[in-house]
C-alpha cells in the first residue's frame, strides 16, 4: 500500500425546479472520483421525500444505468464519494448518511475528520444515544438534531452545533427544504460553489466538479462560513471567521486535488508546476531529459523543465485499462508490478541522463521499481525529484497516511533513500517552500511534514476505536 | 398480488465454543425462508466483535458461498428473514439491526409489529433521538438501550422496557456476551428453543429450523417470557404471564408455518389436516376425488379425504423451477399465469367430480384460474373448499394482508364467490371451528376474520407513516 | 451424485405471423426444465435471419428479462435444455447448434445419443471436415448439409441422412423457411406436437410443454417419422416405420418425464401410480401408512396405498427454496444433507410402521439418510418400495447413469441393500412388469435393467472420446 | 461513433515447461487491449488438451480472478483481443477459434482481414463445409486443415494454404505440439517475437506485449514468413518474401499501436513525434502554447513544440475513471459529452493562442466540442493540427473506418473544416510525408488516405455478408 488516500468528496445541488437531478450528481461525483474510490452515494429530495442509493464501489459501479434510473426526479440532492476501510460493516458507513428526527429528514455528506469525535460520542451515549455507524458524520448529525430541538431553524441548529466540533469538516446537509454547506473555521478541506445557467446552485469539494456539470464557479466557502440555499437563493447565515483558511491542507495542492481545480484562489496545476520549479532551483542537475511519472508527476516535471531548460519528454506509457478488477502479478511471478501499468519508451530514454519527477515517496517500493524500469530501458542516469517534502507524521484531518514506521523518510536520509531506490540523486521540495506555491497563498497545514498540528489531536486515534472499545468488554 | 405475507422469521444461536456459526444460521434461516423472502441477514459475534451481512434477496442469494465464507467464526449469532416493501430504502431496513450504545453492541431480530410504535417514536424524537430506519425494531432498540443506562444488565433493561411495548413481538437480542429471547405477553408470534448435542442453544421462530440444524426441540418461549443464554446456560429472567398464549395468530397454523413445525404444542400439519376434516363435515359433497392446490392445500385435502371417504388424488404438477427470476406472462399474452406454474393432470381429473381444497381466497383471481385449468382438463364438477374462514380485516400484528377493499369476502357471499371463481360450490372453515384445531389449543387471535383485536390498534396505520409524515413538512 | 440425468429437452414453434416468439419458447423450455438443468438456448428466425442466446444455467438464468427482450420478433424458433458435463468447453456445446452452409442457415436441437457417432465423425474428418464441438449434433448437422448439396430440399436431405444415424434421436431442425421434426426409428426419446388457437405449430419433447404454451396436443411423432412445417402447414415427409415405438426408454415413464405429460398414448402419472400398485401386490407388508419421497415417489406411493388399502400420508416437507445456489452441508458438519431439503413430519410418522416409496436406488446414500430421518422422527418400521427395477447397466441412448461399479444393485441382493440403507425390507418393481404399465404400452427399452441393448453399442464409449483421442497425439 | 477501430491483437507463448501460462497471456493481452475492446479469449494447451475461455468484454472482465484460475497449467497458449460488431452472434465470433480435425486440435488467433474471403468460403461450402461463425478465421482454419489431410505436418499445411489467402493476416496457430506464427506477404499488420529468460518464446502483435511479460524483443516476423516453435526451439519454415513489409498499415504508427512499441524497426512514439515536426514545418503559426489532445495527441504535440520552439503545455485533465460502464450524457442534457471526460485547465489556456494537436478528425464532432471547451476556458486562438492526412477511403485490411459519407474530409476543404469545428486554422500531415516518419521506413499502405489499394478489393464488402446473403433466401 504505497499511496496516500483522501477520505471524501462531497457534492450538493439545489435546482429551482424538479429535474433528473441524480444524473447531475452522478457527473459531479464522477469528477470527484479521485477523492474516494471505495464507496459512493446519492440522496435525492423529491418534495421532501428522500430516496437514496449508497454502496461500495466506484461511481460507475454503484450507479449503473438501472440504478440511476431508479432514483426519482427531484429539486435537491447530495452526493458523496468515499475512501474507507474495507470490511463487513463498511457498507453501513457509506454516505450521505440519512437520519429521521422530530423535525424531519436530514442527509449529510462529510469530508474531513473530527479530532474530538471520541469525546463527543461518549457524551451522547451517556444520554442514551445509539449509533448505527462508526463514522464522525453520525455524531455531527446527532449534535445538529439535538440543537434543532430548540433552534428555530435547521441552519440555526447547524450554527449552534459548530462550536462543539473540533477538526476538519467540509459538510453539505440537505433537509426537507434546504441545502446547507459549511466549512470548519480553519478551512482544512476545500469547498466551493457555483451557479448553472438554469439557476441551480451547486456546492462541491472542488471546482472541477462544477465544470463537469456546467456550473460557473462563484467562490469558495470561507473558513467557518455557513451558507444556506433555499427557494430564496443562497445566503450566508454565519460569515467566515477570516478571509482565507488558516490551515488548508497543502496536500490538496500537491497531490489530492485534480490539476484543473482552483482551490482558495489558486490553480492546482500551477501550484504543482511551481513545485517543479522549486526543485529545479534547489536541486539542479546536468541531464538530457525531464520526465514525469504518470499521471501525477507530469505537472511538476513540466515546471522542472521550464525552470532548468532541460527538455521535457514523454518517458512512459501508462496502460489506461488498469482498473480495480485488474489482477496484479503475485510475488512468485517475479513480474515487475509497476511494469504492467507503466512501460518506459526505450527510444526516448535509452542513453539519456534522466530527471524523473514524481509526486511523493511513501515506502519507496514503487520508486525503486520505476527507476529499475528506466535503467532496463537504457537510461544512463536517473535523478529523482519529489514534488513534496518528506512524509513523516500522521494526519488527523481526513488523510489516510501509511503508519509512520512504514514511511521511508522517517528512517533514512535523502542520500540513503537514493541508494535504496536506485537513484543517482534524490531531491525533495522544502517544507518552507510550500507557502510560496502561489502569489496569494492561504494559511496551510503542513503537519504531515512538520508534526505541527493546528488543533488538539485525538486522545484515541484508531480509526476503529469504537470497535476496539466494545470488543474488549 | 394474491397472497398473504408473514413479516419475518428469527433465529439465534449460542455455542459453548467458537465455530463456523454463520453456516448454522444459514441453514436455520433457510428453513425459515417461507416466513420472509425479501431480505435476509446474519450478525456473528466473535468475542464481542460483531460482523454482519444483510441484504435484499433470498437466503441463498444474500449468502452466496463467498459471502458466507467472509463471515468470521464466532460463538453467537442471530439471523433474520424478512418480508417488507420494496423501495429505495428497504436495504436499510434489513435485519438484524445493529446499534452501538454506551454499554456496548446490540443486534436485534424481530418478528411482529408494535401497535404503539408511532407514539413511542415521537416521544423518543422529542428527547433528541435520531432514526436511521422506519422499522419498529429501531424503536425497541432505543427503549432497551435507554433502560440500560441505569439497569444493571442488558436482560434487566429488556425486562424494564417491555411494559412500554404494545403489540406483537418475538425478539432475539444479542449483546457482546449474551443471547436474549422474548415473546410478547399475548404470544402473537411463535418462538421456541432447542439444544444441540454439542451444547449449543438455538432459538427460532419455528421448530422446523431447530430440525434443520440438528437441535432437539426443548419448549416454546412462553407469552411474556424473557430468557437469557450465556456461559451459564439458559435461564428465565422473566417468567411467562400465562401457561399458553392468549392470542397466538391462528394463521400460523393454517397458512404461514411449515407443516413440519410444532407450535405451542400442536403439529401444524395435523391442524391443517383438521381444517379439511371440518370442511368435510360442514360442507359435504358427492364427488369422485379430493385434490389439494399445491403445496399449501395438500394437508387439508388429505383431511377432507379421510373424513369424507372420497379418494385423495394428485391433480396438479407444480413446476418446481418457478422462482423469483421467473418472467411472468403479461396480460397481452393471454396466457394463464397459473398454468405455467401449475398444470393439471388430465388423466386424473378428466370426467371427475372434484373437491379442490386450497388454503385461502384473497382476491379470487388465482382460484378462478386454477378452476379454469381443471375444467379445461375435463373436470365435470369443481367444488372449492377453503381451509380458512373468509378474510375480512387488516392485521396489525405482523401480517401483510391485502387492503380490505380488495378482499373478495368483504363484498360477496360464498355463493357469489362460487360464481365469480367458476366453482360449483364454495365452503369455508367456520371461525368458531378454529379453536378446535387441536385438543390443547392456546388462545388465538382471529382478528383478520372477526375484527376483534386483542389490543388497542394503531392511531397511524400506514406502514410508511414516517415517510408520509415527514414528506408533508 | 446420487441421480440419473436426462440429457435434453427440445422445443420448436412455427407461427403463421411474426410475434414475440422467444417468450413462448421460454415458457416451453421452462416446462421442460426437468429434462436438463445445465444449459439452455433459443434460436429465433426472423425472415431467415437467425438470432440466438445459449448459455450454461437454468432457463431462468440464461433468459433474464433483459436477455429475452434482446431477442427479436420472429415467426419460427427452436429451443433446448441440456444436461451435460461441466467444463471449459461446455458453453460451446450448448444447443441449439447453428451452422451456415451453402444453402443457408440451420439450427438443430437434439435429444438423444448416437451409438455410431465416433465412426461417423472419423469418416467426415477424413474428408476434411472440422468440428467446433464434441457433440453428436454437429455430426448430424454435417451429414444433413452434405446430403443437402444434392438433395432438392432440406427435408429430403434429412430423409437421406437418417439411414446413417444409429441410436437415439428426437430432433428439431430450423432452416430459413421450415421447421422439421424427426424421431429415430426405434423411438427411444419422446416427441410430440400440438396446435395453438392462433394457428402456430408446436413441437416438444413432452406434452407438458404444449400445455404450458396453450397448445392442444395433436399426436406423437412416430418412430422414424419426419414431419415438416412451413407456410403450407404440417406434413409428413417420411412416415413412421411402425405404429408405435419399439424401444421407448421406459425411464421416461418411471422417472424422467413430468407426471402431467402423456407419452405415446399413456399418462406418465398413471404409469407411475401403476408401479406402486405392482409393488403393493408383489411386496405386500403390514403397515400403518404409505408415504412417498417427495416429489418423485408421490405418484407411486398413492398407487401403493390404493392397491394395499393402507392409508396414504404426507410424511415429509420439502424445502422449496433449495436451488442450485444452495450451499450443501459439508462432511465436517455431520449435518444430514438430506435433512436440509426434506424434513419428516414427526406427528405423522411417530410410532408408525411406514411404507416409504421412492423412485430408485442408485448408490443408496440418499435412501439411507432418508430412512434415518424417519427413524429419528419416531417411525417404528420402514419398508422401502422402489418404483423401478434395480439399476445395473450403462445407457447409450441419452441418459447419464452412474458408472456400473457405483450402482449398489450390482453388488448386493435386495436383503443386503435393506441392511445397508437401514430398511426393514426392500422391494423393487420387476423388469417384466414394465411392459404392463398401461393397457396399450409401446415397445420399451429396458437395457439399463437387463443389459439387452436394442442397437449395436459404441466402440468408443466415453462421453469425451474426442478429447481423449486427441490429447494422446 | 467518432473513432477508428483496429480489429484485433494476437499473443502466443511456448514455454519449455508447464506453468501458470494463462496468467502470462492475460498480461500480454492486457498490454494489447488498445487493439480491441469488444472481446477477449485465451486457449491453453495442457499436454495436447485444450482449455479455453472466450467472451465479450475487456480482458479484465472476461478474465476475472475466478475465470483465470479456472484455466489449467500448460506449456503453450494463444490469446486474442477483438473489436467487432455487437449482436446476438458475436460471442460465437470470439477468438481464438478452436477446431477439431482428423489430425488433432487447432486454435487460431488472427489479426487482419482477407479480401477474398467470400470466394474462399463459397468454394468450401460447395464441397459440403459448414460454418459456425462469420469470421475469416474459420475459413483459414478450413484451408489449413484440408491441406493437412495430405501435408506431412501442420506447418507444411500452413505453407501450402498461404497462396490461397489474399489480404491482411498476422496469425498465430496452436496445434497439439506446436506454435506457428505467420504474416501475410505484404506485411499489413505487425507481428514480432521475443524470448524470456526462462526460455519461453513469445509472439505478439506489438512489442509492448513482450515488455509486459518480461520477454526480450528478438525481431519482427517478416512479410510472408512462417515460423514454428516446438521442443526444438524456433525455426523459419518459410522465409520472408522481402526484407521489410511492402504495405505495413501506416495507421499502426500514427494511431493504433502503443507509443512504447517498436514496429518493423521504428519507435511508434518517435514516428508520432515526427508527425508533429512535419506539422510545425508545413503549417507554422504564431502561438503561445502547444497542447495535445489526451492521450493520443500528446506525442505529436511534443514534436510540434520541439520543431516550432513554442512551449509545450498540459492543457487538459482527462478523467481516468471513464470506462465502458460510464453513462454518457444524452442530447437532452445539452451537456458537452467531451467535457465529462476532458476538462481544460483554465489557468493554462486562458488568454493564450493555442496550437491543439490531435490524432485525426473523423466526423468533426469531437474536435468541435474540444475546441469549444478551450474557448470557454479563455483561449484566444485555437489552431488545430492533425497528426494524420485526411481520411477518405474504406480499409479492407482490418480497420473499421466510419463509412465514407460520414468522413468530413470527403465533403469539405481544410478551411471549411476549420469553420465547422470552430478552429482558427487547420493543418493535416501530407500523405507524402508518411514515408519519412523514420529513417528506415518499410513500405506502407496509405489506401485510406489515397485510395490506392495494394491488393484486389472484395467483391462483397459488407462485414456481415453471410448473414445478408442467407437472410434473403
Amino acid at each position: 500500500m504505497e499511496q496516500l488516500h483522501e477520505e471524501c468528496g462531497v457534492f450538493g445541488i439545489y435546482s429551482p425546479k424538479s429535474c433528473d437531478i441524480a444524473k447531475t450528481v452522478y457527473y459531479g461525483l464522477f469528477a470527484l472520483q479521485h477523492r474516494g474510490q471505495e464507496g459512493a452515494g446519492i440522496v435525492v429530495n423529491t418534495d421532501g421525500v428522500f430516496s437514496s442509493r449508497k454502496d461500495l464501489g466506484l461511481v460507475n459501479e454503484v450507479f449503473s444505468p438501472a440504478a440511476l434510473a431508479a432514483l426519482p426526479q427531484g429539486s435537491m440532492a447530495v452526493g458523496h464519494v468515499r475512501y474507507g476501510t474495507t470490511g463487513g460493516n463498511s457498507r453501513a458507513n457509506c454516505q450521505p448518511i440519512e437520519v429521521n428526527h422530530i423535525k424531519g429528514h436530514l442527509a449529510l455528506a462529510h469530508n474531513g475528520n473530527l479530532t474530538n469525535a471520541f469525546e463527543l460520542r461518549q457524551a451522547l451515549e451517556l444520554k442514551g444515544a445509539i449509533f448505527h455507524t462508526t463514522s464522525d458524520t453520525e455524531t455531527i448529525a446527532y449534535l445538529i438534531t439535538r440543537a434543532r430541538l430548540t433552534a428555530p431553524s435547521i441552519e440555526e441548529a447547524v450554527v449552534q452545533a459548530m462550536p462543539e466540533l473540533v477538526g476538519a469538516y467540509s459538510l453539505i446537509l440537505m433537509s426537507s427544504q434546504k441545502l446547507i454547506a459549511l466549512r470548519d473555521p480553519l478551512g482544512f478541506r476545500p469547498l466551493c460553489y457555483g451557479l448553472r445557467p438554469d439557476g441551480s446552485y451547486v456546492v462541491a469539494s472542488e471546482s472541477c466538479a462544477l465544470d463537469a456539470v456546467g456550473a460557473n464557479f462563484v467562490r469558495d466557502i470561507g473558513p467557518g462560513e455557513v451558507v444556506v440555499i433555499d427557494e430564496n437563493g443562497l445566503r450566508t447565515v454565519k460569515p467566515p471567521v477570516s478571509p482565507a483558511p488558516k490551515s488548508l491542507c497543502v496536500f490538496e495542492y500537491i497531490y489530492f486535488a485534480r490539476p484543473d481545480s482552483v482551490i482558495d484562489g489558486n490553480s492546482v496545476h500551477l501550484a504543482r508546476q511551481k513545485t517543479g520549479e522549486f526543485l529545479a532551483k534547489t536541486y539542479p542537475v546536468e541531464a538530457d531529459l525531464v520526465i514525469g511519472a504518470p499521471d501525477s508527476g507530469l505537472d511538476a516535471a513540466l515546471g522542472y523543465s521550464h525552470a532548468s531548460g532541460i527538455p521535457y519528454g514523454i518517458g512512459f506509457v501508462k496502460n489506461k485499462y488498469v482498473g480495480r478488477s485488474f489482477i496484479a502479478p503475485n510475488q512468485a511471478d517475479r513480474t515487475n508490478t509497476v511494469k504492467i501499468k507503466l512501460n518506459p519508451i526505450s527510444s526516448v530514454v535509452a542513453g539519456k541522463r534522466i530527471v524523473l519527477v514524481d509526486d511523493s515517496i511513501v515506502r519507496g517500493t514503487t520508486s525503486r521499481q520505476t527507476i529499475a524500469l528506466l535503467r532496463q530501458a537504457g537510461a544512463r542516469e536517473v535523478h529523482m525529484r519529489v514534488a513534496a517534502p518528506p512524509f513523516r507524521h500522521a494526519c488527523f484531518y481526513g488523510v489516510d497516511v501509511d503508519s509512520p514506521e512504514n514511511l521511508v523518510a522517517n528512517h533514512h536520509t535523502p542520500a540513503e533513500i537514493a541508494a535504496l531506490i536506485g537513484a543517482d540523486s534524490v531531491g525533495y521540495v522544502q517544507p518552507e517552500q510550500l507557502c510560496h506555491l502561489a502569489a496569494q497563498m492561504p494559511g496551510i497545514c503542513t503537519a504531515c511534514f512538520t508534526g505541527d498540528y493546528p488543533t488538539s489531536v485525538p486522545s484515541h486515534t484508531e480509526k476503529d476505536r469504537f470497535e476496539q472499545k466494545l470488543s474488549k468488554k
